[in-house]
């Protein structure tokens, strides 16, 4: 009997993340792929994700729409509260033998919950890091939910073991997003126009002559902040003149205050938006291509640290949405003023190309994760082990 | 301005537990107390526990139906998701400062995850110990949700800090249900008739000959086995022919089995429950007067592990259920067979009676707890702490 | 392409109610059925209906556990939102071309909401009929809601259409509760032993000195008297001290009382319910089997007026709940005192058997069911037809 | 005892409407008014309507977000099944004599089973009228849930009462929302700049030289058509060439497709809406002002069938969403392309300014609907009357 392993995804950039892992579950001969699509990942407001598993030749078992409308905190609570409710009654209608959890959004502890409480084993990837705000609790909630642990780094490994965590069951597989990062980079020329595949709004520019990438998501424990924290960016980046692509942010509290400071400035200071192109989103490898040949990205987005740190991309990331995380050469952090920001993208452009840093793996994440999810003693058992 | 303090309550054991703390924060002056009533603490079926506190002078802000009826485990999952929905609600009408989880039961989860996706910090009563099934997955995921902490004994602090916990956030309170036994410890006559005040079923006895007491309730990860392992104790209970009150489990995964197998043997073996007296509920110091006057508790409940071991009563703990909580000199483990349990009570009964041990406190614990929540700084921001 | 006929099944009654059409559907060349199940009808408590019809051939292609637990009606509203949050996730995965919400419990609206705001043409069963409670708005709710209408009588149909529906979309099938009347009625014989296959508790009688069935419900806007009202009943068949089979109430707020009156009844009373046998559940086949070897049926169920009018068996209809529904004359009414029944029940007793009664139907409702639904042309649109 | 009426808000069209309602209950000396702020009324995307309200002297008494997100039909079925979940806990804790639901968007049912599934006696404002879409459905179903009727015209109660309700619980108090504007219709003046007060996007203009009013919602049955129907408009509009007022739609399905279709026609036909200003949301009596010095307003709201029949205002309907209502003089009806629309509005604006009409009422249904609150027998149970 193949042992039936369901994915639950519940965004873009989580997807993005799990997609080897993904692909080499499906291949593996002793797993069955279950595959699990919610939250904003089935809304076209963030580029309906779900379209682009289904176009990878991922079949998906049960979607389930569970964002709940509200620019405040309120809403991230009954989001995950509501997708509780409905992933209890997939998972009791799919029967998983095992469960996977991705990361730290805030909605991702649903689907630990319903697992741990329906006694289906946990597997949760990416756990034992360290970064500011509300995913902080949700990472380190899901490591307790969880029996079986997918860490990207060796420091990773240590403290999920520290916090009272089996050490057989926590495996240092690297992180699969590194996996794709991994493929493009053996073939990494800009083979697109992101104009003509993507649209988006904004001016066109010529890409031969260099270009920033912006990905900048709202901080939850700071979503008041959020409008002016983006204004800031668009400033530092309207200076710049620079050519640049703009990544709308994902669905979060404070989305709506970042979506709406961007289409402000935009109305307001349209002259100075003249070199900024705005996404609303993207294939991950063509995301990956298109940050490959890029001169620098800036924002808070982890692409920055994991992705960038293998492909040795300069980075500049802003604010305290990364804090805590392990970095490698490639990146520089400031804070949220226009005047710091500029000041670092400007500093990176000067410095040559930072070296490959391997901390986050080397490309085969995914083949490591279906190879312990076949292998490993499954149960939802488990007490805090003392040290 | 008073720091207004909710507490959610979601069981008759939880309430007996917090208590005297809620009474120390009704008298702080510079507290307000928030009283929420939720799950089974709103039902008829397990007391109903909401008149037991407005009968004690605490005024309800708000109470929520929300326990999701199922004989398996995916009832255990909804509910908690219904409950995350709603007391977000309530929590955005109450707009409280700090709000309190208690202990571990699955839909604590719900109080915890509401608070800190709502930036509202937490405040965890009874984390840092180790027993056995979901509770433990609960109870460690709550700490990691949790701002402040309120541990119950030594060793849980250092358990709580070494999950990653900030030292100065982690308070040594002692456990407020030693709070209650303490009181009633220096008054412990039994001065009310239990037949007449509480009703129940089965015959009555003379209470002056001794008796026993059997709480047990199903295990959640074990629920298949739960109508077996509660009729294994009843085999063993009737063999031994001593005066016995028996109280119904509370609401978990499993509890309709159990029920279900004392109303089977009570229909079956009818003559062999002759001693036995079944009640569902009983106000808290009745229930410890109760427990004070007798020969032995017997069961799984967690009051024989800490009431217990403060008021030096002889217990039998029976199974996993407190696996790993810490114990004092009170305690004898046996396994569910009959002639197990039926061996271990006769070794108790023959044994002299333990001395007292103060590891769950000395009972002061609620004000401990009142004093920490005036003026600890509260915040809702943390980070994991690499040791 | 074949349609897609999505039936929703939430309780024991209805899913006995629609055996024949759910046949008459998958037989259907035209017509693919998907069944959900939900509500009490996944309860083992209930009797586990799903069981049932996996067991009659049927595949189960849902199963949504949303019973909100509570003994008063706040617990009714909210299992009917749990079910049309749910029921949304389901439809939305199954994509139906055409649902079946079926007659009037309270939890049946889900299905029509979720099914008419997802523009989902919704056909309903047993449309037109006047009764009291809370049913009577939820069933002329459910017509509002509905694009089709399969009623059972004819004056259920001219109802309908007054109500402003179209009448073309207004087909009379009969009852399908009749079908399996009338294909039971054709080998009436009692053959199997009600003790042995179903168990249930209290002694065991000779079937061939004539027995009585009892079938009492809580009325779910009386539910505070509902203990008063089922003991009334309890002392009336008690002092007629005839062998009679009684069945446990189905789930609606009240149920508890209704079931907690009949234990504290035989737990008091004991040799007065001697000649009692209680049944939680019964095959429908074996159910009308049972009835039609009876003298009379008492109660408030609806089979006493539906298929006992086809089948020609003496009721005893009790109190309101069946207030305004069409009946032969094998009924008689009466209120909730002892005395007013068991006189109704010795009126019965001493009167010839009644005429067969055809106002429900002929037996063949299924076919015409999955006829009409192969054929009509299937639309979510429709206008109040002024009259 | 006072009364305590519940009315639930979950839109800023509904408060607009029975504001002179509320007004009316909480200066009545027998009622007393509980309101409940929900749905899009709470979010600040459609201009957070709970901040009028307070504005205008009413407590909100609780505020519930249920909004679940989604392009499509299954968040609005999601929507209302989380709205009846949370509604109950709400009724359960506010305990209202009675309960008010508004109309028929389609989350007014969460309100109206809530109340009537806790045998709370429901009133329902605007029940009998006819139009398209599922507000259709959605009326009828509150209609036949609720006990007490206020209704709009003579022709809705006659509409109700062969509906199979008690003429005795219908009464005709016209439509509050003629109360406003019969208020503001005494002193027309436009005594404030829409553009300082309201900010909006778009040019300014003069305007004391004539200007139109648009206010178009998506159609739920047709959302698919929503980009295309309101795209048609825009170029109608843009081809005349008059100064205009644009209200962005409400919450519903489709109406993401309609703010982007609008966004999408003011990026790539920027020029061609140099004379349209943009408004999200404008408190009641500045839009009625607004309305009364307009030349012609334009759309398928409903303000164009009611408040303009009594206000003498010429208006094009365009569309289906106001099928089947009663309509005065003043209204033109057209289809969805720019030709139509655009001869549709030429026609109006040569025409002399259209006669009143008193069929919605005549200025004083929020007393009315006071005054039969307090003085109407209240019931929650009722049965069809055969006519």
């Amino acid at each position: 009997m193949k042992r039936k392993v369901c994915v639950v995804i519940t965004a873009r950039p989580s997807y993005a993340r799990v997609k080897t892992a993904l692909k080499a579950i499906q291949e593996h001969p002793d797993l069955e792929l279950q595959t699990v699509v919610a939250a904003s990942a089935v809304l076209k407001r963030f580029g309906k994700t779900s379209h682009y598993i289904e176009d990878d030749g991922f079949k998906i078992d049960a979607s389930v729409h569970m964002v709940v409308e509200g620019e405040n905190l309120v809403a991230a609570a009954k989001t995950t509260g509501l997708g509780l409710v409905e992933l209890a009654t997939v998972f009791d209608n799919l029967k998983p033998d095992v469960v996977i959890t991705i990361a730290d959004r805030y909605e991702t502890i649903s689907t630990s919950i319903a697992a741990a409480y329906m006694n289906i084993p946990l597997a949760h990837i990416q756990g034992g890091e360290v970064t500011g705000s509300i995913d902080e609790k949700v990472r380190h909630a899901n490591t307790k939910l969880a029996d079986l642990h997918f860490v990207s780094t060796q420091k990773a490994k240590s403290r999920v073991i520290s916090m009272g965590e089996n050490p057989e069951q926590v495996y240092w597989t690297g992180c699969p997003s590194i996996d794709l990062a991994a493929a493009v980079a053996k073939n990494p020329a800009l083979n697109f126009n992101p104009f003509d595949k993507y649209g988006g709004v904004g001016s066109n520019f010529d890409l031969q002559k260099g270009y920033l990438v912006v990905m900048q998501h709202p901080v939850t424990t700071e979503y008041d902040n959020a409008a002016r924290q983006i204004t800031e960016t668009l400033y530092a980046i309207s200076d710049l003149e620079i050519p640049t692509f703009w990544f709308w942010p994902n669905v979060d509290a404070g989305s709506d205050q970042t979506s709406g400071a961007i289409r402000s400035f935009r109305e307001l200071e349209r002259q100075r938006t003249n070199h900024i192109h705005f996404f609303k989103n993207m294939e991950p490898e063509d995301f990956l291509r298109l940050i490959i040949n890029s001169q620098c990205l800036i924002g808070n987005s982890s692409v920055g640290i994991r992705e960038c740190s293998f492909l040795s991309i300069p980075v500049v990331n802003i604010g305290t949405r990364q804090i805590g995380r392990e970095r490698g050469p490639n990146v520089l952090d400031c804070g949220h003023s226009r005047h710091e920001i500029r000041k670092a993208v400007e500093t990176q452009l000067k410095k040559s190309r930072p070296p490959q840093d391997l901390l986050y793996g080397n490309g085969d994440a995914g083949k490591r994760i279906a190879a312990a999810l076949a292998s490993a003693p499954l149960s939802y058992e488990k007490q805090l082990q003392d040290r």
